[in-house]
Order: C-alpha cells, then sequence, then structure tokens
C-alpha cells in the first residue's frame, strides 16, 4: 500500500487528536496538520484559570503532561506528524484534492494534496453588531491571543471595572477570574438568568452566590452601545439606559462553527450553521472528515441535530474520524446528551441532557424533583448539593439532571451523564449500586436519593412544589398556609419570614389543630432540605388534608432573601 | 383496612430506613423497631473517622443532619415508629407471628406481635480460633462500644503499637486513623495484598502508599497467637514466627451475616449463611423480609448469589422490603456490582465489578488495560490516577474497573459503577459524552481514556504487559530489551534501574539502529505512563519489530523500587 496523504485544517482541539491518531494507526501516512494560529494544542478551557492567576507559565496552556511544549518540533519528533503553524487554508480543491494555504506571516502561498482531509476548522465568538464593540477595551475570549491581552490586563493592575457580556460558561468563568483579580465585575445577562443549562431557581441559586462574591448581575438587560473616548472604552450602556462605567468589556456571548471554508467548496452545511457530518464524522463529501466546534452532531436523547462546541466532545468526534480515515468507517460517534460543568467561586454547576424547560420545548411531558442535601455525612465536612432530575412523566426515563452546591457536583453529574446516555429510569437509579463510603458520599448517594424523590413523585407520595412558585404566590398576595417542620433553633438562626407557621416536625402529630381546619385547604411543608416537609404532607394527608404541597429543597435551595 | 403491625428487627441502616419508610407509606401501621444496642441508626462507617479524631462528638454519628440524635423520642415524634432500644429479638414464632425479646438491662420479656416482619440483624464480626484473642487489647470494631473503647484509647496517649489483623477496607480506614493519631502500626494480612477487591498490582500501589506513612505491612503473614501478660495483651506472634509487640490489636478479618434467628424459624439460610430472599427481599415466609448485612442478594453480572454488607445496599435493600410490604410485591432490588470505596491516608481506592483475577476465576475470558494518568490539566494541579478496567474478550463489556492514586477517584468509580450496572461495552464509553471542565477533569476523561487504551488493546494496536510480569522476568534474569521514551531529564529524576535503554521519543525514529538488530526480539517500552511507551511500540512495528509490549502505566504504576 502506497503512503496516503491525510490533511488536518486546525491545530487546536480536534485537530491535533485527529493528526496524532490518524499516524498511530498508520504509521506509513503522511500527516500534515495545518493550523492558523502561532500555537498549537492549546488547552483553551483552561484560559479563565491562566487569566485568573492560578498559573503563571502560559506554555502550561500548550504542553504536555511533562511539560513539553507542543509545537511543530514536538509534532514531528513525538507524533510524526508535519505541523505547520501559521498556516491559513484558503480553499479547499475537491475535485484536484488539494488544500491551498498561506502563510499568515511571511505570505508564502502553498498547495498540500490530501487523499483525506479532516476539517477541524472551529468557532469564532459571536461579535454582535453593537455601537462600540470595535473600541480598544471590548475583548472576545477565544485565541490564546486574548488570552494574553487579559491577562496582562489582569496583571497591569490598570483596570479597575469590568463588565462581562453573557452569562455563560465562559463569561462565568472569566467573571471568577477578574473577580478573585481584585477587579470589579459586572455581568449583564440578556435572558433572566446565568448559565442556561439550569432551569432558573438553580441559576438563581448561583447567582446569589456569584453576587455574594461582590459581582453585580444584570439579567434580562442587554449591552445597548459600548461607549468610549478616543477609541478607548469608558462604559457600557445598558438596555435599560444604565451606564456602566468600565476599561474592559469581555464579551462572550456564545459561537459559530467557522464553516467559510467547507461551504465555499460546497460541503454541505447544516440548520445550526455547522458542518453536516454522518455518524462517521464524514462530510458530504465522501473523502472530508470534520470534527469539533465546526459540525453539528446529534443529541442523543431527541435525535435530532444540535451545536455543541465543547472540547472534549471534539477530542472524542477527532478520533472517531482518524478510526474511520485509517480503518474504514468502523467507527461511529453517537452525538451528544450534552454534558458540561463549571466551577463558579466555591460553587460547582453542571448539567447533563435537558432542563426542565428545554425538555418541555422539545414536546415532553415531564416529571421533576429538586432535591437538597449535604453531600456527604456531616461529621465528614459536609458541603451542600442542590439538584434537580427531570423525567419523561410516562417512563420515568431521566431526560436530565443538574446540580449546583459547594458540594461535590463532579461525581453527581458524571453519574447523571451515565443514566441520560444510558437510558436509565428513576428505578434503575433507586436501586444502583455506588460505591460509598463517608470520605465521599452518603449512604444513599444524592442522586440515588433524587431519584428516590422523584419516584415518591410519581406514585402519589409526594406532592411538590417549585420555590418559585410559592414565592410568585407569596409576592402576589395569595400565599397559602405556609408550614415549617424545622425545630426551634433552626428557625431562630435562619427563616423565610413569609407569615409561615412553625410546627416541628416531632410535635406534629399532637399539634394537628394548629393547622386548618378545612382540610381542603392548602398547605405548603418546608424543612431545611424538605425531607421532614415529606415526613409532614405524610402526616398531614394520613390526618385528611387533601392539598398539602412539599416546598422541594427546603430553605437550602430557596433562591431568595432569607432572614437571619 | 385496620392497622397493620409490622415489626422491624435491627435497628443500624436497614432497620430503621425498612421502619421508617413503611410508616411513611402507611401511616395508619403499626412500626415497631426492636434494636439491641442502645444505640440506633449508628453511622458505622463513620466509626474509623471518630476514632481517629476527625471529630470528637460521638453524637454526630447518631444525628440527623440537622443534629438531631435518632433515639426513641426522635423516632416517635418525628417518624411515627414506636423504637426500643436494649431489646434483643430471642425467637419468631411464624406459626402465631410474634417475635418474642427481652430487655437486655432489666431482663422483661415481651412479645410483638406481627403481620409483616422485617429482619435486619446485621453481622458480627469473625472471631478466629486463634490463641490469646479474648486477651484484654485484642479489639474487634463492629459496634458503637467498640468504637468508643477505640477513641477513648487513642484519646489515653497509653497504646504505642497497634497491630491490625487484616488488611481490608475497615483494617486500612483504622489503619489510617490509629496511624494518624501517632501509634506505631503493623498490619498483617494472611493474603498477598491489602484491599482484596484490587488486583495485586495495584493493591501493591496502596501497599507502597501506606507503607510510606510509616505503617508496616506484613502480607502472606497471619496471626498464629495473641500473646498476653496478665490477660493483657503483650504482642502478636505472626506465623513466620516473628513477634511484634503491641498493647492493641484490632482485628477486622470480615464479617458473618447474623442468622441465628432466622434459622431457628425454619427459614431459608444460603450458601454464604446469609438468609435467603427473592429479588422482594422476601425470605422464604411470606411475611418475612430481610435486608442488610444479613442476607445474601444476586451479583447483577454473574446473576449467582453472593454476600455484599456494606451500608449503602442494606439501606436500599431495606426500602425494597418497605415499599412491597405496603404497596405488594412491586418493587424489586437487583442485587450487587460490588462498589466500594476507601481513603487510605492521602490515597482513595475504589472499585466496581470484578477484579481481573475475580473474574478469571469466575470464567470469564478477559482483557484488561491499566491506565496510570493525571485527573485534571497539570496546570490545576493535578493528581495521580492509577486504573483497570476488565472487560470481556469477546465482547468488550465491561465486567470491572479499579482505580487508585491521589487523584479524583470518587467519579472515576462512579462513572465505572454506572457502565458496568448499565452492561456498557468499551466502545460504548469511548464515546461517552461526560462533564468536562479543567478544574474537574481532563479533556478526555480518565476512565474514557482507560477504555480508549482498552479499545487499542483489543484491536491489536497496542499490545500491553503488566509491571508484575516485567519485574518477573528481571528478577529471573530472562529480561528483554526494555525502552525507556522519557526524556534525559525525566530519567536522571526517577528511574527503574533494571538495565533499560533510554531513547527519549522525539528521537526514536532516528534512533533504530540503537534497538536489537534481532527483529523479533522482545522489546518493552514504557514512559512515565505509557502514553509515549505506546506511540513507541507504534513506531518500532512499523519499522518491522514483531514482538513490542508496552509496559501499562509506566513508571507512575510502577509498585516496586524506583531510583531517584
Amino acid at each position: 500500500m502506497s503512503s496516503q496523504n491525510i490533511v488536518v485544517i486546525g491545530g487546536s482541539a480536534a485537530g491535533p487528536k485527529a493528526a496524532a491518531r490518524a499516524k498511530r494507526l498508520d504509521q506509513a501516512a503522511n500527516v500534515t496538520l495545518l493550523q492558523k494560529a502561532p500555537e498549537m494544542s492549546m488547552a483553551s478551557c483552561g484560559y479563565p484559570y491562566y487569566i485568573g492567576g492560578n498559573f503563571d507559565n502560559r506554555d502550561q496552556l500548550l504542553s504536555t503532561p511533562t511539560g513539553v511544549v507542543r509545537n511543530e518540533a514536538f509534532f514531528a519528533g513525538a507524533k510524526g506528524v508535519q505541523a505547520r503553524v501559521n498556516t491559513e487554508v484558503t480553499a479547499i480543491d475537491r475535485i484536484k484534492k488539494v488544500v491551498s494555504c498561506v502563510n499568515v506571516i511571511t505570505g508564502e502561498k502553498d498547495t498540500v494534496p490530501y487523499d483525506k482531509l479532516v476539517i477541524c476548522s472551529g468557532a469564532t465568538p459571536r461579535h454582535p453588531p453593537i455601537k462600540g464593540i470595535n473600541l480598544e477595551g471590548v475583548q472576545a475570549l477565544s485565541e490564546m491571543r486574548d488570552a494574553d491581552k487579559l491577562r496582562e490586563l489582569r496583571d497591569s493592575g490598570k483596570v479597575k471595572d469590568v463588565v462581562i457580556v453573557g452569562g455563560g460558561l465562559i463569561g462565568i468563568e472569566v467573571c471568577e477570574a477578574l473577580a478573585d483579580s481584585g477587579m470589579n465585575v459586572n455581568v449583564v445577562e440578556m435572558l433572566s438568568q446565568l448559565l442556561m443549562f439550569l432551569d432558573w431557581e438553580l441559576a438563581k441559586l448561583v447567582e446569589k452566590h456569584v453576587a455574594s462574591k461582590g459581582v453585580t448581575v444584570h439579567t434580562e438587560n442587554g449591552v445597548a452601545e459600548f461607549m468610549g473616548e478616543n477609541g478607548k472604552l469608558t462604559g457600557v450602556k445598558l438596555n435599560d439606559g444604565s451606564v456602566v462605567p468600565c476599561e474592559l468589556a469581555v464579551v462572550s456571548i456564545g459561537v459559530v462553527p467557522n464553516v467559510d471554508l467547507a461551504r465555499a467548496s460546497g460541503l454541505e452545511i447544516g440548520g445550526f450553521g455547522g458542518i453536516v457530518v454522518d455518524e462517521h464524522m464524514r462530510t458530504s463529501d465522501s473523502n472530508i472528515y470534520a470534527a469539533g466546534d465546526c459540525v453539528e452532531i446529534p443529541n442523543r436523547i431527541t435525535g435530532k441535530k444540535t451545536y455543541a462546541p465543547y472540547g472534549d466532545l471534539a477530542n472524542l468526534e477527532a478520533r472517531v474520524a482518524a478510526d474511520n480515515i485509517v480503518l474504514g468507517d468502523s467507527s461511529t460517534f453517537p452525538g451528544t446528551v450534552n454534558s458540561g460543568i463549571c466551577k463558579v467561586f466555591n460553587f460547582s454547576a453542571g448539567s447533563t441532557g435537558m432542563s426542565e424547560k428545554r425538555a418541555e420545548a422539545e414536546g415532553y411531558e415531564v416529571v421533576t424533583a429538586t432535591n437538597a442535601s449535604p453531600d456527604k455525612p456531616g461529621f465528614m465536612g459536609a458541603k451542600l448539593l442542590v439538584s434537580k432530575m427531570v423525567a419523561d412523566a410516562k417512563t420515568g426515563r431521566i431526560l436530565g439532571f443538574q446540580c449546583v452546591g459547594t458540594g461535590e457536583v463532579n461525581r453527581q453529574v458524571a453519574e447523571a451523564a451515565m443514566a441520560v446516555m444510558n437510558g436509565n429510569t428513576i428505578y434503575d437509579i433507586g436501586v444502583a449500586d455506588l460505591p460509598y463510603a463517608p470520605p465521599f458520599s452518603l449512604a444513599i448517594d444524592h442522586f440515588i436519593a433524587t431519584a428516590h424523590i422523584l419516584e415518591n413523585k410519581m406514585a402519589g407520595l409526594m406532592t411538590g412544589i417549585c420555590n418559585a412558585e410559592v414565592k410568585e404566590m407569596i409576592d402576589g398576595g395569595t400565599a397559602p398556609f405556609i408550614l415549617d417542620v424545622r425545630s426551634p433553633v433552626e428557625f431562630k438562626e435562619m427563616r423565610l419570614n413569609v407569615g409561615e407557621t412553625l410546627i416541628p416536625l416531632g410535635t406534629l402529630r399532637n399539634s394537628l389543630d394548629k393547622l386548618p381546619s378545612d382540610k381542603s385547604a392548602e398547605i405548603i411543608t418546608f424543612c431545611k432540605i424538605s425531607m421532614r416537609g415529606y415526613e409532614a404532607q405524610r402526616v398531614l394527608e394520613a390526618n385528611g388534608w387533601t392539598n398539602v404541597k412539599v416546598m422541594e429543597g427546603g430553605i437550602m435551595a430557596w433562591p431568595f432573601k432569607v432572614e437571619f
């Protein structure tokens, strides 16, 4: 077999993986990696941590675990891949099977022939057509040089006020990085919440935590104008007319796939603007594969195409593409369940599958349960987890799971991702055998306990109500009888102060005369995390009350003000 | 419907769960909980942390998350359950449906009628018939009073030397507790390794870590005699004749199910000595259920019965039993995949499914992969994970996964437990969508990467060899050509020093003349974690060498001495 030419466009995440894997599978192949930027294999998800000063050596973003920078010499020596940086691909000739490229420093042009081509052209931050967006001080975070610039600004100590435009994953990570660096941070988000992968009431807990770190969060507000003097940013005017003075604005409102090359060469582009690929990561041209932030992939739950520009998926897609190029189309990539996680100061926030609002938008009839609990036994230094499980109302299949808090969110979301991918029901999880020891989890793991709550709800044993709905009733003056079943000590320390009645659970069976005599009156029970709230509901229903609801997650999941 | 009498025997883990759940489901029922010990609902898995001084208030082991001790008053008030401590059940009359009990303090006898009975009689530590076992200073750890005693001894400062008999989960946890308390600890284990749920080479890494904390580990050695003076322990004589002086010996060589009551009442007892239950947790008497450490349950992989006395399973089994008592036999408990985890000083060690040796003993033809890697990117403060995946050689189904190290073992084992329960193959995991962000994992999660290695092995791309096998060859004087492909800097810092040749991967393609000219010569490659070792194998095979093997896990998984 004569050597085949494999050309990979793009050298960030998917590209290097595809190139290195292809070469490992076919040592005889000529593998060429063409990268526009001066760096390769950048750990771009690490940019916020570099910007925030978690480490000082930018080479760490570009290095192997043993500290070798992944430059051209590394790719040649260790990987057998001919990598060329500063090299922009300008055209793909699918008939001649050749790509044209130009060295962006020297202007030198070249062509590279291919037998198989992999397009890993990535994505570009959205650049909203807002007045003043090109002012000095308005900054995206996409390339290594953006990270360098933001780190430089941080180290200069010259930036006092910064506005983050967009409250998504990257926005929040940059918010933390800059706030921890001593800047005064404002976050502006058009929608009603941060982190759209969460449902509102969990996002609100994150927002509360972010605010507790001195960050000002503006939701349901957008940027009307970037204001400047002499070409430099001086402030941001919001849609509500208010002005936030700042020297720096970081715009991170999502990315769009880079498909100009693919489109110009006639490859099929999908409804989300990404390159269309089949389950083998093959484009509409059988000699061309694509992977990473430039493609559309299936949502594994709905089967519909989606756009999921995540670094982990880019690597897995690229591996599948390389396998199929060398070994024939034997490997398939099934798509995404939208698993994600981020650190938000002392909180972690993660999600997999669909939120309630997303599942409803997809047409599912859903049931949900919210669970607030410690992540470990109290004597092991427990920290809080607040989770919400979303399941199909007919089958109990878990469609999604979200978790936020200071506790061990990581394991929870990973377990849930496995459950969602496997199509597990709440009943499967209710009897799951997960690793337990006090340093690591509760005896009944939080994820299992959340499934139990949802089982109880589906079986009609527990009727839940969302705290946001309770708050709406209170604010609307239509609050029902609200029953706090915690202890007097707990009540004294912290309470909702919304007109609730305190009857500790232990005395409830003997205090039924303190409840509404009308057995059909709406009663809402809660406690710290609403385990006792649920016990109270069982007691009241056994005693004839017919309209009792548990405020899920209790006071620990209450995203509004509490009284101390 | 008239009120049913539900009686629960045993008040540790399963019992209180069954009682409380049954009452929540049927508020009209009379639920009685009979407990021999003075405490109830003890977090017995937390005993080692209490003994080790992680916290000082023993009530924390007996309390709800909000700090209320789960005593008789608590069960009455909050749970509606009539709990009676110090109450030993002496007989079950299945014809009359009544249990006889006695108050172990007052001697008062009583009978309690039942409609449904749940036996949660737990287990008792094995008490080996060794001379001197009844000496003062020879101690088990099973009941609360054992924990109290050990904590008291720790606080007294009078114990300098201690021998832990048994290197299983509890032995290792107590070892840590007492070593951290300043005692000189020896661990004696009959078998060739600690923590039998691990394969030898991973257990050896744990042993190395334990030894680094000043603990002396004696494997393949047993206790011949507990030696004493005036009724007090003075030392332990081992099977090899050596004597370890000590004032305290903690014996934890496993537990046996408490089934005397069940056996005396004619209930079926299984081959592992536990009560036989069906998938509804029902015994051979349709009015009697059982749960927790006294029962046998199915292994979910093999379908065979096994004995799995774990606190988490006890809770889940009890919940199923209560459901079936109140709601009819609608809930099933599928059994265990033997998931477990423990903290061992700075290490965590966990496992799910079967080890290689266990799977082979069960008759499976298996393939395995060992993966040593950081848990996170280096710039986030990565820590080490060493894992081994065991899969069915025919189908690639994951039969087991073990993980040890200073890194995030918890998430890894939880993911693997989900995979094993779901019957996932390595191919399923190779394209899994798990949550990723630099503070939490690598872009390709360690668990996924382990599946990739095993894929490569099954596809014939990589041929692995276990470090223990390499060591045996070296010790036997039959060592092949051993090729270290790390950098000279890494080599200088740490090396095997077994006659290996250093050729850094980056120069390998130009140094082929340094390799054996006989292309059939056996060559073993490795690096720090053996990613580069694998690359080297690919290069050598492409250049005609036919017998190249990668030493899996590289130097980081090497459980023997290294040179610095």
